[in-house]
Parts: C-alpha cells; sequence; structure tokens
C-alpha cells in the first residue's frame, strides 16, 4: 500500500464501532490511476452517491471528497484507489444513526495486468449469487459471496463465474459479463444481484455511441453458447477476452478490441 | 462501551486493511454476561468455530479466545459482549490469503429489558431476507439487510418480523421466533437464510427435554395466524412475548413464560 487516509488524515485506524466492520454497512469505489489522474472519476461518484442514498447513508460533502481523492491519486506510483464510505461509528444494533459517514482511501501501485492481450478463461463458480433486490447493483462493504466464490480456486484462471440461485448468469467475481449474441451487445440485467460495474456502464455507453445495439437482460449459459464473443470488464483490468468458458474455446473478437480502444481514451 | 480489546491488547484501532471492512469477511457473536459470566458461552464459541470452519477462516486458539472473554466479562459493568471474528488483514482482492484471524471483543453495559415482562408488539419489515444456503445460519458480518429493514421504523415497537423473498417467515432483525402450533412448538427452519440464534438452541433444547415436540420448518404469515403464541428469542433479551403481529392481538401464554423460566437457570 502506497498511502491510506482515514477522513482526510493519514493514517489506516478505523474504530472497530465502525458499522463499516460491525455490519458491512458501508460502499466502495474502486478506481485506476491514469497519469496521476482517476479514469471515469464522475462516473465512480455518481455510483457512490447514489448508493449512499439508497442507503441513507449521510454523504460527504462531495468537494471535499473530490479533492481527497485527487490528492490521493497524485501519490508517486499509485495505480488504484480504494475508497470506502461507512455509515460511521455508531451504537450498538443494527439501527442506523444519523451521525457522520467514514472515509476510507487507499492508494495502491497498479498490478501487472497481461489478460488484456491474451484473454482469460473464464471458470465457473459453484457459490451463487442470492437475489436481492434492495442491495441488487450496489457495491456495499456486503462481499462474502464473492469472497467464497474465489476461495474456489488458486492462482488461475484470473476470474470465475457467478450465477444467480435460479442459474441465471451475473457476472464475475469481479467483473461484469459483455456478450456478443445475434441482437447485438448483451449483459446480465442486475435487478437481483450483482454489482453495476462502472466500466460496464462506460462500454454500454461507448457502444452506443458506435452504433451498437446494447442489451440488459437475462441470460443463460444456454444463451452464452450462442455468443460469438464474451469479455470481462472492471475499472481496473478495462476489458479482458474470455478464450475459454467450461468446454467451450472462443477466439478474441472485434468488439472485445474495439471495446479496448473506445476506453483506452477514457 | 467499557472496554475493547483487540487481539487480546487494549485498544479499538482496527487496520482499514482488514478484511472484516473491506468485505464483511467474518462473524461475531453477541453474549449476555451475567454476575460476571457469560451466559451459554459454549454454544456460542460453538456456533463460532463452526462458521469459522464453513467460512475457511484460520480460528484463533480457544483456550486464549476463552479466556479472553472471561477477563472482558469480569469488567465492572459488563452486561454484554460483542466478539467479532475476521479474516484478518489481507492484500485488495476477494480471494482470501491463510493468515492470522482479527480478534475484536467489546464489552458494554446491559440495555433495559422491559419486555419480557410485558412483551412487544411485532412490525412486518418490508426488507425481505435473500436466499444464500452458502451463508444461511452464520451471524456474519454482512448484515445489511437488518440494517435496512431496521430502518424502516423508530423507536417502537423494539423489533419487526423479516420474511424471505418467498414469503416464508424467517425471523426478527435481531431475533429468532417460535409459534405455538398444534402441532407443538415451530420455528422457521434456516438453511436459506437468517441466523441460528444460540438462544434459539437453547429454547429447542430445553423444551424438548420437558416433553414439548419441536419442529423447525418453513412458515408462513398464514401459519401464524394459527398460533396460540408467538415468542421471540435472543441471547440478550432471553425470551419476549409477541402481544401484537399485525392486526392480530395476542395474549402472553404459558410456553412463552416456560421459556423464559427454562433460561433463567442457564
Amino acid at each position: 500500500m502506497i498511502g491510506c487516509w482515514i477522513n482526510g488524515e493519514p493514517g489506516e485506524a478505523v474504530s472497530a464501532r465502525d458499522r463499516g466492520l460491525q455490519y458491512g454497512d458501508g460502499l466502495f469505489e474502486t478506481m485506476a490511476v491514469v497519469d496521476g489522474r482517476v479514469r471515469l472519476l464522475e462516473s465512480h461518484l455518481a455510483r457512490l452517491y447514489s448508493g449512499l442514498s439508497r442507503l441513507a447513508i449521510a454523504p460527504p460533502d462531495r468537494d471535499m471528497l473530490s479533492h481527497e481523492i485527487a490528492a490521493a491519486a497524485a501519490s508517486p506510483g499509485a495505480g488504484v484507489l480504494k475508497l470506502m464510505i461507512t455509515r460511521g461509528v455508531g451504537a450498538r444494533g443494527y439501527r442506523p444513526h444519523a451521525g457522520a459517514a467514514t472515509r476510507v482511501l487507499m492508494a495502491w501501485p497498479a498490478r501487472e495486468n497481461p489478460w488484456t492481450a491474451s484473454g482469460v478463461e473464464l471458470r465457473l463458480c459453484v457459490t451463487r449469487f442470492a437475489e436481492q433486490p434492495a442491495l441488487a447493483g450496489l457495491k456495499t462493504l456486503n462481499r462474502l459471496e464473492q469472497v467464497l466464490a474465489r476461495a474456489e480456486w488458486g492462482d488461475d484462471p484470473p476470474e470465475g463465474l457467478m450465477l444467480d440461485g435460479a442459474g441465471r448468469v451475473i457476472s464475475g467475481t469481479m467483473s461484469n459479463l459483455f456478450a456478443v449474441l445475434p441482437q447485438g451487445l448483451a449483459t446480465p440485467a442486475l435487478g437481483r444481484c450483482g454489482v453495476k460495474g462502472v466500466m460496464r456502464g462506460a462500454v454500454l455507453a461507448a457502444a452506443a455511441a458506435h452504433g451498437i445495439a446494447t442489451v440488459e437482460r437475462d441470460l443463460t449459459l444456454a444463451d452464452l453458447a450462442h455468443a460469438s464473443e464474451l469479455f470481462l470488464s472492471n475499472a481496473l483490468i478495462g476489458v479482458w477476452p474470455v478464450r475459454r468458458l467450461g468446454q467451450r474455446t472462443l477466439a478474441v473478437g472485434p468488439l472485445a478490441r474495439a471495446a479496448q480502444g473506445w476506453i483506452a481514451s477514457l
């Protein structure tokens, strides 16, 4: 870790009474830093403040937070920022208080990312997402499902595919999925579970801007069998072509490479 | 708060990199202290270590932990202990590491509990539990569903009833539910969601020991309409008779009072 700030001050100590620890009562954003600048910053902040509103967590002053993020992004060597906003320190019990949120900001170096070029194998996870419309789409601090899914295997491959309890395809453990279908570019609807990635939104917007039909819909593994391409997205990795899913081998297709081009200018 | 210990040392600072904060990657127990002794300590530890095994979190030495709990329980004024065990400080990313767990132990004074005698009204919550068999029964640090449910109302009544997405009755936001049916003492099966309370287990065992038929099964609101008594349990409150649910008023019945008697000797 390169740096850590709690409520704007250097340090990495959070109170044991913080509701972020006690109940996962908060949200986070993981952001790529490119040349000292946060990629898709406005989209990250828009998702964060929308989530804070849904959870009724007191929103930090946006100018103050933006200033803190910019300062962290300027740290030498920073390639990744992780921002957590929790409901703050509270009394015992689930009932939320009206106090101030806690801001935790961490700067990390970027990781190597050979898979943008090579593509990845996508493993099918046994652990499934539960359907919880009240939290669907949000990047909350309740992430045990993805922890259990990611615990199913070791180093390789770098990502696994998760379904929901009814067998719908939802996302990777840390990324969103796109499928190139005859009808256009499809990505799973996330009204029941899953995280609406900022890069997912950017890819959908860029595809539409390039005249490509896009659709958010329920998808099954059988639907994916009809896809000419599959690719993954998240804020850090950008776009990873999927080269293998189960017994099927896929070629890196033109839309995955086009998407990589679109996001290169973000 | 009367006292707080992190990994056995006085203090309340937890690392921002702790996976308990980052992902809710951990478990907790809330224990009643009566006359300096933890009520149902062995049951709490059994549930905790079972949960640690399910989540593959490195278990703390049990003698050490028991010693720390006993010391905290001896704090003057302690009426409640809250113990959190997290997977500990880890690197970025969902994949679990093999490092040491973090132990957070807090001592609080007991709260007033007038509802043991008077009984409570039970409000019906709009927020529902998602079905997640991989986590069902465990008291994990992923508790946003209950936070949202408890945020639906203010001070009164003290508890609300939660259903799952399919409309099955599961539990209160912080307590388990019992219904006295013609067939015996019933409590919701918790294989899909909900927390298997330590007091729930104690009430089931005591009822069986007193020759009362008990059953863990799926229950609907329609089933509850046939109950002659309803009561709630948790480790701190003990047993609360339910005096009102929706439009229905209930009398405090003999089995709720008997259950209060059984647990008085625990």
